[in-house]
Order: structure tokens, then sequence, then C-alpha cells
């Protein structure tokens, strides 16, 4: 993490145990959290320019141009990745009731909290839902989504997380489309890639993938408040019939998708944002995509190392490297460790739900090195030591050096 | 417009007749639209500040806080004002369907082009809408209202514009609430206050309004990327059953209600937005609403004042503080003098609709004072001689001090 995100120190609660009287210096805050995540300095400078205007040549230039990097960003280029203002649910929300007809049938992969909520928005909006669960944790396997699929009839949409924060499992998004594809070849296959994007491997066309959605505050750095949206040509045309889709008007993407092409929008977008974004997607691409993921894979892998030598097992069966998801030993309760590293500066993100007594997510998603890697490994050394755990100085650091290989 | 608005040279196209090659030095750029707005410089650092967490006690007490400061700019301390990542056109949506029950009827008021949005949107969503209408630029009168309510029948909602951004009319909402309740009890009087909010007189309860909504980049002076929506006890409980309700997810502010009380939100807010919203709106309650109120009005008659010397008539039979509507003299197209103004730096907003030849709005909504209305009359002149008007020099601007009383 950069120097920027250190302007001064934690005002949270002292550590259990004394914090800040036991004489250790005040430490810095450090957001190390599956999103929102920390961003470049650049892209915080850009967000502080004076406001512009978005009817001017100048704005549209600069959308149009974010719009080429997003579809770089989503393996799509030269497709329309639709922005929104929002969040990565917003634009969940925009591509499913843009591509499935009211009342259409949904299959949803649940395996996470995020499985759980694409099932529950789609019976808000009025479709027919059914399930396919594995616990969380747990990977979809193809052969498992075969049978559900020849139990379930044919769905006119399968609604699959990517990456699912909750658990920090990577789904095989390739298999799964495949068996989808397979045998129920008219299903569109929507894909929640809110903390995969610029994370983890991601490939819409050679997947044969309906819609990616994604989320600003993760993989591309930005703060919250921005949505995409990615659709193929056969889930733009599915829901062409304005007749028979679920009414929506902000989020209409079949009005937006050729305003957005002339660099336009039917309402005032987060213009702040959107400048800011066009700088953040600029810095990644230059950055380039495969460098990005191999080192977000490389964290990631350091801090399961840093975890396993402090007793902490990896929680996912297969690991997106977007969020370290990793089980407290037995009588370690993971709040208070994620409170003992707060008080150290360190924000990391708990289990959710059934999972919340134990589980941690610390997260290296955003704006940082592999030097944020061995402070998270530092910081979760001190919060064991903190909660009475006697851990050898530099244990779970040398774990995570090593993985790291510098 | 304070001097961060003029980090560098316009890079627009030159004025007619030769721009910068006449040897005038270059200019700084102004943003004088009514949204987006320039915002104070505090603002600015606030957007720049380190990404936070928003499932943090700091964030949450954040949240709170500009929940508070909300209610009091919208003249309801203490009530709920909901605040939803996106437009004020988001905001509308939103309490719309939450306080309308599907298929209901809608009586929307159309005076100008925000005015037709409603009514378009309504439509959109599967209300029976039914119109009444004033000509683009003249104000709806209670009598005309008592007629048309007497003629649809008892709508279930009444829509209104308060400021209608494209005419610069001030509509009387206080008449028309009197009117609707009189004639039609039962319907919700549902009320676009986008560029009114802390810029006219607006008074929720005691004028008997049911929904009010504005977004974030006119007079609270925030980027655009938050909308707010306050609705009344008996609007909220108009759309308490889920089940009659146009579907919802995102923008669903019954499900919001009892997290934003909170400090929380089902989805991840704009962090940064938020951050700056607090600092925006603790900056203009500090200013105090009646003063600030008042400087808008001031500016805003000496605009017109600047346009009447040069022989652009006020567009509005009772205008609104938030934009200074003015039709250009004949033979002068608007269109030629928003580039002439924007050669000189100076970015206003022109006609929308029928009235792009001949309508001009500049607006002081945003950051400023009261040197700012001299600005915009030293352009306007400026404009005018670049296009071959012969205009004494300081016309405009005279008439302009006259008014500002400076």
């Amino acid at each position: 993490m950069s120097g920027d995100q250190r302007s001064r120190p934690v005002d949270d609660d002292g550590p259990p145990g004394g914090g800040d009287t036991s004489g250790r210096a005040p430490f810095l805050p450090r957001l190390y959290a599956p999103g929102p995540v920390a961003v470049p300095p650049a892209v915080l400078e850009a967000l502080a320019r004076p406001v512009v205007h978005h009817r001017t040549d100048d704005f549209r230039a600069r959308f149009l141009r974010l719009r080429a990097a997003l579809a770089e960003v989503f393996e799509a280029p030269g497709d329309d990745v639709m922005l929104l203002t929002g969040s990565g649910t917003t634009a969940f929300e925009a591509a499913l009731i843009a591509a499935v007809p009211r009342g259409g049938h949904v299959l949803a992969l649940r395996g996470g909290k995020f499985g759980d909520r694409w099932a529950a928005m789609a019976r808000a909006f009025g479709y027919r839902v059914s399930e396919h669960d594995v616990p969380w944790g747990r990977t979809f396997d193809a052969d498992g989504l075969r049978h559900r699929l020849a139990s379930v009839g044919r769905p006119d949409a399968v609604t699959l997380v990517h990456s699912e924060t909750s658990t920090g499992v990577l789904h095989d998004v390739a298999a799964l489309a495949e068996a989808v594809r397979a045998h129920a070849p008219d299903a569109l296959v929507l894909v929640d890639a809110v903390t995969s994007l610029a994370a983890a491997e991601l490939r819409p066309r050679a997947w044969g993938l309906d819609a990616v959605v994604a989320g600003s505050q993760k993989g591309v750095m930005l703060p919250p408040g921005l949505g995409f949206a990615w659709l193929s040509e056969r889930a733009w045309a599915r829901g062409e019939d304005a007749g028979r889709r679920v009414p929506a008007y902000t989020l209409d993407l079949h009005r937006e998708r050729p305003r957005q092409r002339a660099g336009d929008s039917g309402t005032t977008p987060a213009t702040s944002l959107v400048v800011a974004a066009d700088v953040a997607l600029g810095l990644l691409l230059e950055e380039g995509l495969a460098r990005r993921r191999a080192a977000l894979d490389r964290r990631n892998r350091a801090l399961l190392a840093a975890g396993a030598a402090l007793g902490a097992e990896p929680f996912a069966e297969r690991a997106t490297p977007a969020v370290a998801a990793m089980t407290t030993p037995d009588g370690l309760a993971a709040p208070a460790v994620v409170r003992a590293l707060a008080a150290r500066g360190v924000r990391i993100a708990g289990g959710q739900d059934h999972l919340a007594p134990r589980l941690l997510r610390p997260s290296l998603l955003g704006h940082g090195d592999d030097h944020d890697a061995v402070v998270l490994a530092a910081a979760l050394e001190g919060a064991w030591r903190d909660l009475g755990r006697a851990v050898p100085h530099g244990s779970a650091v040398s774990a995570a050096m090593a993985v790291l290989g510098s």
C-alpha cells in the first residue's frame, strides 16, 4: 500500500489487552479487505480534480476511452461494456433484467453469500428460481451441474459466481459454462465477476458467457460507485422486446446502449468517478492484466501460507486470488482477530453469516505490492500474540516471503 | 468560483472569429451550468482521501451524521432521507415505486423536460398516466390543476417539478400541493426538488408533500453520483405491501430503510462520495440555508439583469434561483453563444429540445460568490461582441452589479 494511505493514526478502539498503552507506536491505517480496496494515488488525485460537465466533448472523449479500456479488461475488445452508477449488484440487476424476459426460469448456483444474492434478486423480480447448492467453501463441479440441469428442465438463465468473495472460492466458470452449453444450450450464462475482474482469468467470448458484471471498488482499484456489465449478442437479442422485460428506467441497458456508444448517458453519470476510472484503467492496462493477475495470485498464496504457519487453514477448495479466506485455529475467535488487526491499523474482512465465528478474509486485491503481504503476515502474527498465542517472531512472515520468492 | 477550478487553460475550440489568435490571454475553465456544478475545495479534498471501508464504526458514524444533515437540508429534521448511489432520476424512480402500488394512476404535471421525464418513467413502470401540461416557461396555476383533477378522477399520485431546470421556472409547489389536498386528498404529491433543494424554500411537512427527491450535483455542491429521497409517513405506508409494489432490488427503499437508519446499506455505497457529502452538507449548514438561498436568488437576478441589458429576455414566468433561463435576441443563435462562452472558459447550459435555438441557461448554483455573477456578465458581453454585436463595455456587468448591490 502506498504512502498516501497512511495519512493519520487509527482512531479505533485499542487492541484487547492494552493497545497503545503498551508503549507500541500508533499504527497507520491500511485497508486490506476484498473491497472497497486501497486505490492508487493517481486515482485519488483524479477524484480531487474540479468537477466537469458531462455534456462536453472533453468528457465524451474520456468516456469513450474508458469504454474501450473496460472492454480490454473484460477481454472483449470492441464490445459494449455498460457503465452504471451503483455497485456490482446494480450491474447484476441491470444485466439480469436486460437479458432474461419477465417470468423466465433462472437456475441459481449458490455456494456463498453472493450466489444467494442473485437467487434472491431473481425472485424479487418475479422470475421462477431453481437452486443448485454446494456447501460454502466448496466448488461446483461440472458433473453435479449436469445432473441438476437434467432435473430442472430448461432454464432461461443460469447465474454463476466466478470469485465467491464470501468463501474465497474461485469457481471454474469455463467448465461450468461448457456444461450449461452442452445440456441447456439456450440457457444464458450470467456471471458475477465482481472480485474476479482483473484478478483471475476470465474469457467471456471463449467461454461462451452471456453476461459478466463487476464493480469499481475491487480489482480495477477505484472507489465504490460504478458498476460494469457486458452482455453477449444473444443476451442483448433475448431481451430486445421491451414489452416482455421486467420494467426498468435508470437501469434499462437497452435504452442506455446507443447513448453510451456515443459517449453519452440517459442521466448524469458520476463524472468524478468516471474521470478517476479513466485514470485507473489506464494504469491497469499499462501494468498489464497478465502481470497484475500473477502478482495478485502470488500475494494471495503468500497470505494463505502466512495463515497456515499460524494454524489457520485455507477455507476454499479452490482459492480465488482476490481474498485469502482462512479458518482460525480452535479457540481463536475470528472477530477478535479482526479487532486486534484493526487496533494495528489493518482492516480486513471477517466471515459473513454462519462463517462469522471462525473465518478471516484478508485481501490484497487493491493497490499495493509484495511488501503489503509481508505487512499483513506481520500483523496476523501480532494479532495472534495480542490474543495470547505464543507465536515465534517472523514465523508467518517467513512463510509469506518464501512464497513471494523475495 | 474558487481558485482550484482554474487549474489549466481551456482546450476547447477557439471562439468564432479568432479566439486565442486574437491575442487574448487564454481563459481558465469555469463551470456555470445548473448541474453538475463547481464544488468547494474542501469537498474535492475529501474525495481524494484514502478509500475507507463501509462496514466500520467510523463510516457508520459519518453516514448517520450525513443523514441528520440531509434531514436538516430537506427541512424535515429527524426524518429518514434515503441515500442512493445514482442521480436525482434514480432517487425519483426509487421514491415512485416505493410509494405508488403497481398499476396505480399517476397525474404528471409537465411543463418542461423533467416533467416529461416523470411521466415517461411512470409509464415505463406500467402505471396509468394522465398529464396536465403548460407550455414550457409557464407556471402551473392552482385553478388549472383543480380543473384537471376534476376531469381525471382520483389519481394515486401527482408528480410535480419544483424547479424545472429545462425552463428556469420555479413552480409554486405549496399552492399546487394544497390544490391536490383539497380535491384529491388521497393522492400522493411527489416532488422533484433536484435543483431546488438548498436553493429555494421547500417545506415537505408544512406543504403536505409525500416525496421529495434530489441529487448531489446541484444545490448541495457535490459531484454527481448520489440521489436523495424523503417520503412522508403515509407514502411509506402506502407502499408497505411488497406484493403490490413494482419489483425492485437495489432501489427498494423499504428494504433499505432499516439498514440506513443503522448507518448501513444493502450494497456497497459510493463511500468516497458519502465522505465528501458529509463535508459538503456540513459547509452548507454552517453557511445557513436562508443565507445560501438569498445569495443564490440575488446572483440569479443579477444574471437575468445582465441578460436583459444585452437584449436577452427572461424565459421563465416565475424564475427559479437555480438557473437564469433567457432567450437570445433575434438573430443571435444560442448554440453560438454557448460556444463563444466556452472559448472564454465559461461552461453554461444551452436550451434543450425545441428551446435549443434560442435558450441560454447560465447558473450560479454551485460553489461561488457574487463575483462569479460579475464574471459571467462580463463573459456574456464578450460572447455578444465575439458574435458581432456592438455592446458597450460594462453594460451587462453594470446591470448585474446594480442587482448585487455592491
